[in-house]
C-alpha cells in the first residue's frame, strides 16, 4: 500500500496530510511510552505509570452501587428491556428529553444552584472533544482565530483546530502572577493578532484551568468577560472540570457572573460541557455546547448528528442524574476523595522539596521541575521529561506542550489510579530527586541539584538506593554499569 | 438574542448560517409534519404517518430476547457491573479491541464469508453520518467533488459536504434502466466537472442502494471499481444496508470486487457500515469506516476521537456480535421478516394498480406515482407530496429530494411500525388512489387520474369513501364543505 507517498499526497485531503492533528507532541508521545510498557502492580511493577491521564477514577464504587440498585435504569437488564425498543430506535439529534432535563439540572446543581440551566439549549457532542469542534464549526471560518491563555490543553490544537482550520493564539501568562489571566496580557494577543492581519472572532478558556487545577476568580472572570464584550467577539467556556473543585474557594461559572453583569451580549457566551471528569465516564462520550445564543444552538444541534451520544447511554445517565440523593452524595464523595489525593500527592512531593502550584481543582498538579532543568530553557526541559519518562517511568507531561513559555513545568496527574499506585509513583519521583541532589553534589561538592551528562547512567543510579529494580534498566546482571560516583555513595 | 439577525451572520462562521445543511427540503419538512401530529393506533389515528424513515424495526424482540439470557453483556447488570470502570474509562479511539474484531466478523458474515476484514482497519464514527463525513475530510479538499449516482439519500448534502466544503456531483440515473448506474453516466457527471474546472476526487455509490431498495449486480460493481480505478479517483462504498437483503439476488460488496479484479489501487476503495439498519439500532451511533488505505485508516482513526462510540454500547455489541448463533439466527430471520413486510406493502399497492421499482432489499420502495401528478413536472410531484403530506397523512418522501431528475417517484419506508400501521397506511393509499380516480372520471368523463384544482377539498372527499374522520380536516362538522362532484357519488 502507498502509505504516505507523494502519490498519497495528491489523494488525500490536506486536513489529512498536515500534522496539526498535534499527535506528534511529547504529551501524546508519553502516552505511548506507557502503553508500550504499562505499569502493573504485580505483572509489572517497574512498568510506565500513567501520569499523562486526566481521569478521574476514585469514585466507580458509588455508581456500580447505584446501577446494582437501578436496575431499572438500562435498557439491558430484565428490569429494564422494555425499554429497549425504544431508546435503541431513538436518533433524534435532540436528545431524549428526560437526558437534556437532566444534564441541565446536574450542571446547575455543580454550579452550586445559583443558576439554572436550560434543557432546551442542551447541545449534544461526541465529548468534550467533539464539543470543542463543534463550537468552533459555529463560530469561526477556516483562518480565523481564538484567544486561549496558556497553559492551555494540548489536545485544543486538534479539537478546536485541525478540521476547522481555526487558528488558536496563545495569551502568554506567567508564574510571576500564577499564570493569571490579565486583561493585559489579553489585549496584547488580540492587538498582536490584529496587526498580523488575523482575524479574532473568540476567547476559550477552561475553567477550572486546564492544566493548573485552579479556579478563575470572580474578578478574573469578569474582566474577561468585558474584554470579549468590548471586542465583540466569543467567549467559549469549557467547564468541564467544575465538579472536581475540592476545597475554597468555590467554583464560578460564567453563567453566573452574566447574570451579574449588566450590558453583556449574552449571544457571544458558550459554554462546554462533558461527565468525563466530572462523573469520570469518558468511555461514554458525552460531550455538551450550552449555548446563550439562539442561533448557535439551531446550528449545533444539526451539526451534532455527527457526534450523538449514543441512546443506551443517555437513558442510564438520565436516571442517574435524576437521582438528587445520589448526585448530592456523589458530588460530596466526590469532592473529599479528590481532597484527600491531592494532599497526599502534594505533600509526598514536599517531602523532597517539589511544589506544585497552588490549586483546588482538576484531576492534576501543575509540578515546578525548575530547580531539575540543567538549563532553563525548553530544550532543558525536553531533557529533563525524556530522562523522567525513559528512566523514572512516570509518564508526566511537559509544560511545552501545554504552550507554556516558561520551562520546567510539568502536568501530573493523581486520580487516575489506585492509592497504592500513587505511593509507587511519589516514591520514584523521591527517588529521581534525591538521586539528582546526590549527584549535584558529589559532581560540583555543593548542594545544588543538577543533572549529569549521561542523564540516563545517572538516574539508573537511584535503583540502588531503594531497592527499585527495572528488568530494563540496570537489574544486578545490567550490561549498563551504575554511576561509580553515585555507587561510592550508597 | 439576536437570532438570525445581520450582526448574528457576522458574529458567526459561514457553514452556520448557510443552508447547506440540507434540511430546507421537503425530505425533512416530511418529518415535522410527522412531529406535529404523529400517527398512534389508539390516541390518534388520523395523525400522520411515518413513512419517511428508514427504520428497522421487525426484529427488536430477537434482541430483547439475547439481552435477557446475557445479562454479562452489560456494564449495567448486577452479572456485568464489575467491568463498569474499565469500560467506562476506555476512550481509546482504536475502540475496544473485541468491538473491533465481533464488527469485523459480522461484517464479513453479512457479505457470506466471501471476504474477511481486518479489525485493525476497522475506524469507529458517530453513526453513518459520521462516517460519512469522516471520510470526506480525509479524501477531498473544500471545493472538491464527488460524484454520486442519482436519485440518492437527501441528507447526503449534509453529511458529507456541510462542514467539509464538499461538493456532491449528481450522475444521472434513469427509470428507463431501472436507474442502473452506467459507465457512461459517470464519464458525462466526470467530464462535466472538469469542464465547469471543478476537481472530482472520488464517487460515492450505495449498495444496497437507497432509495431504490436494489442491489448492484457485479456487472455495475465491476464497471464502477474500473472507472474510479482509470481516473484515479476514490469510491466510498456506503454498504449500511448490506444486510437487509432479503431476496434474490444476493448481495456483492465491492470488497468482493476488487478480490477478483486484477491491478486495482486499493487506496482508493472505502466501506462505510453502520449498524443503524442493519441491526436496527440507530440510537446506538455505530458508524464504521473500512478503509484499505493505510493512511486513511491513520487519519481517520485520529478523527474518530470527534464521535467515538459510546464504550457501554462497543461493550454490549461486542458480546452480542460474537455470539455466532445468535447473529444466524437474527440475519436469517430479519430477511425472513422484510421479505414478508415487502411483499405485503407492494401487494397492497399493486391492488390499485400502484407499482415501485422491482427491489430485494432496504427498509423502502421507490413508488412510482407518476399516473397521479396532474403535471409531470417537479412542481407536480411537490403539488401531489403536499397532498400526501396534508391529506393523506402519510410522510413519504419525494423523489427531487433524492435529486432524482424524473418527476412522479417517491420513497415509501415500510419497516418502522407494525403490521397494523401498515395496514392504516396501505388503506389511506388506495382510498387517495380510488378517490382520484373517481374524481378524474367525475370531472373528465373518462378512466384518468387527476387531481382537481383544489386539491384539499378533493382529498378531503375520500373521507366519506370508507369512513375514515379526520379530527382536523372534514368530521362531519367540518367547516369545509366535501366536494359536492364526489358526494355526489358516494
Amino acid at each position: 500500500m502507498a502509505g504516505f507517498t507523494t502519490e498519497n499526497h495528491q489523494l488525500l485531503s490536506k486536513i489529512a496530510m498536515t500534522d496539526q492533528h498535534g499527535e506528534n507532541s511529547p504529551y501524546f508521545d508519553g502516552w505511548k511510552a506507557y502503553d508500550n510498557d504499562p505499569f502493573h502492580p504485580t505483572e509489572n511493577r517497574n512498568g510506565v505509570i500513567q501520569m499523562g491521564l486526566a481521569e478521574n477514577q476514585l469514585c466507580f464504587d458509588l455508581i456500580e452501587d447505584w446501577i446494582k440498585k437501578n436496575p431499572t435504569a438500562s435498557i439491558c437488564t430484565i428490569e429494564g428491556v422494555n425499554n429497549f425498543k425504544d431508546i435503541a430506535n431513538f436518533q433524534d439529534y435532540h436528545g431524549l428529553p428526560e437526558f437534556r432535563k437532566a444534564v441541565a439540572k446536574f450542571m446547575g446543581r455543580v454550579r452550586g444552584g445559583r443558576v439554572t440551566f436550560d434543557p432546551d439549549r442542551i447541545v449534544m457532542a461526541g465529548g468534550a472533544t467533539g464539543a470543542n469542534e463543534l463550537i468552533m464549526f459555529c463560530l469561526a471560518d477556516p483562518g480565523d482565530a481564538f484567544l486561549v491563555p496558556s497553559p492551555y490543553y494540548p489536545a485544543f490544537n486538534r479539537d478546536l483546530g485541525w478540521r476547522t482550520g481555526v487558528k488558536l493564539i496563545p495569551v502568554i501568562c506567567h508564574s510571576s502572577n500564577n499564570f493569571q489571566i490579565t486583561k493585559e496580557a489579553l489585549e496584547e494577543a488580540y492587538e498582536k493578532a490584529k496587526e498580523a492581519n488575523i482575524k479574532v472572532k473568540g476567547l476559550i478558556i477552561t475553567n477550572p484551568s486546564n492544566p493548573l487545577g485552579i479556579v478563575l476568580s470572580k474578578e478574573t472572570l469578569r474582566s474577561v468577560v468585558s474584554f470579549i464584550n468590548e471586542k465583540s467577539i466569543h467567549l467559549v467556556c469549557d467547564e468541564i472540570y467544575s465538579a472536581t473543585v475540592f476545597s475554597l474557594p468555590n467554583f464560578v461559572s460564567t453563567s453566573e457572573i452574566i447574570q451579574e453583569m449588566e450590558c453583556i451580549n449574552r449571544d457571544l457566551i458558550h459554554i462546554i460541557y462533558s461527565l468525563s471528569k466530572d462523573m469520570g465516564l469518558p468511555g461514554f462520550r458525552v460531550g455538551i455546547v450550552y449555548s446563550y445564543n439562539d442561533a448557535v444552538v439551531s446550528c449545533g444541534r444539526k451539526m451534532s448528528s455527527f457526534g450523538l451520544v449514543s441512546s443506551q447511554t443517555q437513558h442510564l445517565l438520565a436516571s442517574m442524574l435524576s437521582d438528587d440523593e445520589f448526585v448530592g452524595r456523589f458530588l460530596a464523595e466526590s469532592a473529599k476523595r479528590l481532597a484527600k489525593r491531592h494532599k497526599i500527592f502534594t505533600e509526598g512531593l514536599e517531602q523532597v522539596g517539589i511544589t506544585c502550584l497552588k490549586s483546588n481543582a482538576g484531576l492534576f498538579c501543575w509540578m515546578n521541575l525548575r530547580q531539575l532543568l540543567k538549563e532553563q530553557t525548553l530544550e532543558g526541559e525536553m531533557e529533563l521529561w525524556r530522562v523522567i519518562i525513559n528512566n523514572v517511568k512516570l509518564n508526566v507531561s511537559p509544560g511545552s506542550s501545554f504552550e507554556c513559555n516558561e520551562p520546567g513545568w510539568f502536568r501530573v496527574c493523581f486520580a487516575n489510579m489506585d492509592d497504592a499506585t500513587v505511593e509507587v509513583a511519589l516514591k520514584r519521583i523521591r527517588q529521581f530527586v534525591r538521586c539528582q541532589r546526590k549527584e549535584g553534589e558529589a559532581v560540583t561538592g555543593k548542594s545544588s541539584w543538577r543533572l549529569q551528562k549521561n542523564l540516563r547512567l545517572s538516574f539508573s543510579s537511584r535503583m540502588c538506593d531503594e531497592g527499585f529494580m527495572s528488568p530494563r534498566m540496570g537489574s544486578p546482571h545490567s550490561p549498563i554499569p551504575h554511576s561509580p560516583l553515585v555507587r561510592a555513595r550508597n
